[in-house]
């Protein structure tokens, strides 16, 4: 197969370049490196970093999106209330001979072409049958494989002097948002909608890490919580987006075994409920544009639907957006889930604070309200310390959900306590309600940057007459201008130097090269995806004009300096064109 | 003390303001809150940002300083090569009775009087005779204190899914640069000397942590490693900063129980051999202006010269620069320390990797060499496995330094292993030398982000009528414009939407509020420190002009809309004054 064959070398090919050039390699080399960590060099840091603030100025300065920083290492509880503690874990199998550790439904996929859904499906019972009836062994020694048990893929630590006080590092920022929504939402003046943007390191502890950094144990996690009204759920900002057209993989066809895409507009794919959530579908059409801005065509994107069983715990529906990636195939990129009250509802109980907020009605209604009233003398036995606790949790639960559930199942849990008939009255009043109160629901675009940057160098690499470009969008190349003296002679050093200074003053990313022949540094700029070059020649000395070349096609304008700082500005801003730059020049 | 009570007060303002209006909180207080812990709301990141920002400014857009970007959780290796599994400790007491647990330097610091210099000083045993002869008892229940003893602050969990390997998260970013020191090299072309900066998460885990942002168990570290020749220390812009005056508190007044503070020139300075190195003398000169930059005033910054035993493991020197705060003292906010071959020789020793750099004599010289063979019959019996280890170790290593330490000691260590005399041949030969390896040498400053934006509200907030103003530089202002119909009808909204959109596209963080009097909108502006009001009133809708309005003035002028992008970019850039504006107004 000649297309994996070149594939391969692509990504063997960027992973040198990003080596040699400073990108990006393995951490911690000189110590034989550890999987699953990457470093960026001064390249790659600065591609990241403009990656970065690309999606902050669409989310956070043009849509008025708020960001917060929270802290890696979390306490315990919240995973609790998450869910991550009880959910958040991969199956395992070691070698009983060498002891090496597996991904069990990796070893599925890979030596008994079991699809991903169905290896995900499975339950430990499942795996350890289908692992002995494929007769799989140990990929390193050959060795016989023990049963398959749950690993948590948390890293977990303490947190201060007391062994007690577990902590984890988060394996998303998205808690971060959650646990502090009562500020959030202060903040906001108590409007709905609005989102919460996160951009920082998270933490997966992964079996067996490969892939480089499109799967690295510490990463940077771009999540991005929308809350809004359940019963007001549509988006205002929709007719911006509505006739633009997804490329979706559905949950029906990958059932059907069919890899059929559905391209439809958003408008379309709200109407046939492909997609359950307006918002959804709206940061759906933002990523499809981030992706298209970092180079993807669209024909290499599309967004797939998670069958249930692939959902995360806490979502109604789920797409991930994937990009088409020469070696690895279709891999994701950014996930959208649609994790309606989950989070806040479990904080709500696991916290015992009130997460609803307050809505009025349109006009007053007369109902009929039920009340739970605990009946302390039969908590206190029961619940001791914790009875006022338990008190305070049925106060702030909806009465309805303890009512149905300890009518159908006898009893109602409250984080972990367990509510019985006896301990409560239930009683029902009329009342006259002015408005109600609600737990918001959420949608969820959640992007990895490494991932990002990986697609921003597979997408930007080139060759042209045999030399490697990398053609990088203008906005997020590390390094925007190349200043170079034609010869490092006659003062044009000092010419050149000059204005590689008054640039930097402006704010602009310049590099300046004196070594070896202009071709040559020309060459070496290409190769890390500088947009232009400004060349200082010994016309520059008698009437102050320079060339400047283009990356990507090689052609040559020459403009004077003194225009240099707002024609780059609105260059590199999109607004006007390289050959707006200066008239044609051949150099 | 009258000073001391209102500085408690400004202290608890500015955290109750930062809580209101969502600079920053202590992270999960819905889960009671963990100390040491803060979550940065949409105001506070954004100010975290732009002193970041400012910084990368200057180092690595200005100094040509790389950037790189390396994980927080790194394996046990580099630590045991740097020395911070061995020296990054802190004593504990705990009492005996309720179980907490303090440290016990700061409780001889409160409860008894001991200085921090000499409480620092002390070994367990005379921690433990300082609190039996003080009779210090647990702050928290009166009871009787245990015997000190060392805790690691460093936070420690297990990298994959092997017990064995342990990782830890990092106390500071510098490690993630020095073991990357060859790939830097590499990356200046092997040039000296260089600079290579951090910004990321780092984490201490503090016994018992208290001050806010001032000290976390998680917080952002700017670590700047400088790597030059030791034999040609010479700072080539010194001359850019040789006249500024430094406020230095030196060892030797301390030493003398002085707060004497010796005001010099960097250049006089260095002359004294105050600074010993004229690197380290120049990053103090960068900080001084940073934190003048960030509205410090110079006599409430010094430099503080640590005692031999105050100071870090690796440094030969350190200075911490300090600020005054009102409520605590003199703070320190950055560190200076000359840390010397000590990192890159630890992870030469630890990782057999050669770090160091070739430099070619500027005319050969014949010289005696002294080699150090290993005699392999001996180290093989001894050593085993790692006999070919430790004869690459060997070889790596300066042979002076192994031939002086066998005839002084008897031995000489390699990492963990003891090198006796009868294990090596010494011998000297005849050679012509054209060049020369050694280690570089390198100065760190080191400052934390966290503080900086402590410091920056601190020194911002000031009263005026009555009303709080935050007078960030405007350079750092997390919101640069408001934009404010003047009253919320007769199209004046749409007009102001219409400019705060326009203002948005050209890249400026802009509000927009039309709630409540503009008088209310104002003060609310002041408050988080927005530096430009922009009104849009009657006049507007017939001229196009409006009134643009000063924060820290409350004066006025009235410009053309069309003007304002490049009057702004220049105003926010400090090419321009307020009064450049437009023309005076009278609102």
């Amino acid at each position: 197969m000649p297309e994996e064959k070149k594939a391969a070398d692509k990504f063997t090919t960027i992973d040198e370049l990003a080596r040699r050039r400073g990108f990006f390699w393995q951490s911690n080399e000189i110590y034989g490196g550890v999987a699953g960590f990457a470093t960026y060099g001064s390249l790659g840091a600065k591609l990241k970093q403009n990656i970065e603030r690309k999606l902050r100025e669409l989310f956070v300065n043009k849509l008025g999106i708020l960001e917060i920083e929270s802290p890696v290492i979390t306490p315990s509880k919240v995973f609790e209330a998450s869910g991550h503690i009880d959910h958040f874990k991969e199956p395992m199998v070691e070698c009983l001979n060498c002891k090496k550790r597996f991904r069990a439904d990796h070893l599925l996929q890979e030596h008994a072409k079991i699809g991903e859904s169905e290896s995900e499906r499975m339950n430990l019972k499942e795996l350890n049958e289908a692992i002995e009836r494929h007769i799989i062994k140990c990929p390193e020694c050959g060795g016989t494989l023990g049963k398959p048990k749950l690993f948590s893929t948390m890293f977990k630590t303490t947190i201060g002097p007391y062994a007690g006080a577990v902590g984890y590092g988060r394996p998303e920022a998205a808690q971060g948002i959650f646990v502090e929504f009562r500020r959030l939402y202060e903040m906001t003046r108590e409007k709905l909608p609005f989102g919460v943007l996160q951009v920082g390191h998270a933490l997966r502890n992964e079996i067996s890490p490969r892939q480089g950094l499109i799967r690295l144990r510490e990463f940077t996690i771009i999540d991005l919580e929308f809350f809004f009204d359940p019963e007001e759920p549509n988006c205002f900002l929709l007719k911006d987006v509505e006739k633009e057209k997804l490329r979706l993989f559905l949950a029906e066809s990958k059932l059907r075994g069919s890899e059929e895409i559905t391209e439809v507009t958003i408008k379309k794919a709200l109407k046939k409920g492909y997609i359950k959530a307006e918002w959804q579908a709206f940061f759906m059409a933002c990523f499809q544009k981030v992706l298209a801005d970092l180079g993807v065509p669209a024909e290499k994107q599309r967004f797939i639907e998670k069958l249930p069983w692939e959902r995360a715990h806490y979502s109604l529906q789920s797409f991930d957006q994937q990009f088409y990636d020469e070696r690895w195939g279709w891999t994701e990129v950014s996930g959208h889930a649609y994790r309606t009250d989950y989070d806040l509802k479990r904080h709500m109980e696991f916290s015992g604070q009130d997460m609803r907020v307050y809505k009025e009605c349109e006009e007053p209604v007369e109902k009929e309200q039920l009340i739970i009233k605990p009946i302390m003398a039969k908590l206190g036995p029961i619940f001791k310390r914790d009875a006022a606790a338990v008190a305070e949790m049925l106060s702030k639960t909806d009465p309805k959900e303890i009512e149905t559930s300890l009518k159908k199942k006898g009893h109602h849990m409250l984080g972990k306590f367990k509510i019985l008939p006896e301990h409560v009255e239930i009683e029902r009043q009329k009342v006259v309600e002015r408005g109600s109160r609600f737990i918001p629901h959420v949608v969820e675009p959640s992007v990895g940057s490494d991932r990002l940057v990986y697609v921003a160098l597979e997408y930007a690499y080139h060759v042209k007459e045999g030399r490697v470009l990398l053609s990088f969008p203008r906005d997020i190349a590390p390094v925007q201008i190349g200043v170079y003296p034609l010869v490092s002679k006659d003062g044009l050093p000092e010419k050149a130097l000059k204005l590689h200074k008054r640039l930097l003053d402006e704010g602009f990313m310049v590099d300046y090269d004196e070594a070896g022949s202009i071709g040559r540094r020309y060459a070496r700029a290409d190769e890390i995806g500088i947009p232009l070059g400004i060349t200082v020649d010994y016309d520059t000395l008698k009437d102050d004009t320079v060339t400047i070349r283009d990356r990507d096609t090689w052609e040559q304008v020459r403009s004077p300096i003194a225009a240099l700082p707002e024609l780059l500005r609105r260059y590199f801003r999109w607004k006007i064109n390289f050959k707006d730059l200066g008239k044609p020049f051949k150099g």
